[in-house]
Parts: C-alpha cells; sequence; structure tokens
C-alpha cells in the first residue's frame, strides 16, 4: 500500500468515529447591499472554507462596539439576507455588547454593532451573537454516528485540555462536510491546535 | 428560622455538594523587590480575595509582550519569593506570548514579559503561564469529595454553557477555602456568572 493510499485510509477510518474540531475567529456575514456600500462592489472570494460553498472574502472590516473596535475582522460570503456578526464572549467584553448565544441565523431580539469598510459604513440594528457550539454532518455521518438534526449531543475533545461539552447542537445537510465548530474561547478552553479531534458520547 | 438561618443553612446544604467556580482574570505576582522597583513602595491591599491571606494590590501593571500590551492589570498579594504572569490564552494570543498551561509556581522555562509601574519597569526572564484548572479544597472537604491532594478529577459545571472539565487538578490546604479556579477562556467557554456551581464527577 502505498503512502497516500494509506494516508487515506487512515482519514477515513477516522472520520467514522472522531470529527475535525474547527474554531471560528470573530467573523461577519453582510447583506449584497452592505457589501456594496462598505466596500464599493461585491465580495471577492479570498479562499474556500471548510463548509462547502462558504468562502473567506478579501475584504475586511472594523467591528465597532460602544467600548472598543476591532480592526480587520474577517468577512464571509456568500452575501445573506440578514447581517450577522459572530464573537466570543471575550470579544463581546472589550466591545462593550452583550449578546446572546444563539444558533447561526437566529438574530431576533440581538444587540447590534457598527461595521467600516473602505468605502463607507453600517451600523446593524441587530445580528450580533456568540455562535452556540454545533456540529455540521452530512446525512451519511449522521445516520453513522445515530444523531437526528438539531439534537443536543456532547462532545468529547481529544485535546491538551480536554473536555467534554454539554449542550452541542447537530445540524445535518448535505451540503455540509464534518466539523464540530467552537469559538475562540471554546477553542482555547480546551487547549485545541489544528486538526484536533472530537467524539460524540453516548 | 429566620431568613438569614435559612440562608445559612442552604449554602451549607450546597457546599456539601457543589464547589463555587471562580474566573480568575490576568494577573501579576511579584516579589517585593520588584514591588519596590515598579510603585516604589510595598504593595497595597486594596480587597481581600475568596483565597484567605490572598489580597488584590491598589497597584496596577502594564503587561507588555512582543506584540502587545495590557493596561490596569491586576498585582496579587502577597509578594512571593519569584514573580508569575498568568493570562488566558486569549490574552496570550494578543501579548505574542506562548505560554505553556501550568500550576501556580511552576515556571521554570516559562517565557518571560515586561511590567511597567509608575515608579519603574521589571523585566522578567520566566514566569508566564496559562493556569491549568485547578480546585482549591481544604481538607474537611476533600475528604467529604474522597479526593487526594494533586489528584486529577472531572468537574461538570451547572452553567449557561453547560460542560465537564476533565483534568482538573486537586489541591488541598487547611489555608484555602473551596473554590474551583478557572481562566476567562475557560469561564467564558461555559458560559459562567458569578455564584454558579461545578459538581466533581464520581
Amino acid at each position: 500500500m502505498d503512502q497516500q493510499t494509506l494516508t487515506q485510509l487512515t482519514d477515513a477510518v477516522l472520520g467514522r468515529i472522531f470529527i475535525e474540531l474547527e474554531a471560528s475567529g470573530r467573523h461577519v456575514h453582510i447583506t449584497q447591499a452592505q457589501a456594496h456600500t462598505l466596500f464599493g462592489h461585491d465580495l471577492t472570494p479570498e479562499r474556500p472554507l471548510s463548509q462547502p460553498g462558504q468562502y473567506l472574502a478579501k475584504e475586511r472590516v472594523t467591528l465597532q462596539g460602544p467600548k472598543g473596535k476591532f480592526y480587520n475582522v474577517a468577512v464571509l460570503g456568500p452575501p445573506r439576507k440578514e447581517a450577522q456578526v459572530e464573537i466570543s464572549l471575550s470579544d463581546a467584553k472589550a466591545l462593550g455588547i452583550a449578546p446572546p448565544i444563539r444558533e447561526s441565523g437566529s438574530v431576533e431580539g440581538t444587540p447590534g454593532a457598527i461595521l467600516v469598510g473602505e468605502n463607507g459604513t453600517v451600523a446593524i440594528g441587530q445580528g450580533v451573537i456568540a455562535a452556540k457550539r454545533h456540529l455540521h454532518l452530512t446525512p451519511d455521518s449522521a445516520a453513522r454516528f445515530g444523531v437526528r438534526d438539531k439534537q443536543i449531543v456532547r462532545l468529547q475533545t481529544y485535546t491538551a485540555r480536554p473536555l467534554v461539552f454539554d449542550d452541542v447542537v447537530v445540524r445535518i445537510s448535505s451540503a455540509f462536510a464534518d466539523r464540530a465548530h467552537l469559538d475562540f474561547d471554546e477553542a482555547n478552553a480546551c487547549g485545541m491546535e489544528k486538526g484536533d479531534l472530537g467524539r460524540i458520547l453516548p
């Protein structure tokens, strides 16, 4: 067996047992109209993300709250119907914003923020959340792990500071790649390094 | 039974089952000589901490790394024989320092940093750590929970984002008050609020 086949086989076996952990840094999703206001043009894809079709844009924004700001914040594409800002609770403290822990897309009644681009400024009335930790799974993987969409599971991390995350929500779509998504507080709390794995506990 | 007695009774019962969680923000411990260099005088106690004899000093320092600095960083007393700087991994990234996860007092071979006070500057050659999560227990409490000094236990948090911390080290001393100590990454990852409780898992 050559090295490449061995690597593929190993990855396939590991993928049946473990799920790769991935940390999401602070980032924003914006509408196409907001892209035009902020940058004067559509978003420009820079590189694809692990979830198929999603990309990191070349464009960056300054994210501003009542108490502080972050420069050079990632903008993810494609554009959405409504803006969403995802930050950690550490970020939230620095910005002076108190976001709830929410699933992506659930922004009703959340706090707003100010986004500044090279071409203009957008004040969003709502949309700031701390993302609820979650698993992206394909239907095949979900069936193999025996979990349903929206199910809450426990995730053991095999990391430098191992822990078990309770309250991890499962999301299933054929458009997904298998990944466990944590924010940076969570990634730091478990000492996660790129490529580290987790496992759904029974 | 009056309200005060009821409160005391409730606290006593809860204290037999649960341990109060406490988040340690970034802080420094310094020697008496370093206090004199930084401030021109001994540390001045401002308020006691939960661990008997420990206090927050009135004096503050700027903590400086290769990539950034934090102003107004807490100094804890009493002075120690060697300086120690405790930061979260989020802080570490902002400072451009890569501390190991260590128990307090174990600073051999750790990175240094620069401390700036109103009277002078101290460059420490080592002492920067990310504190390993730990339990402070009195001997009585340790006996009740059935744990030994240095034992590694699992701690369930009853918090907004519940999780189970593996790899929590037990420290026992009659000079302690019962507390589980987390850093801010860990506190944020479990959504801890002041007064939240945890429980040692069997």
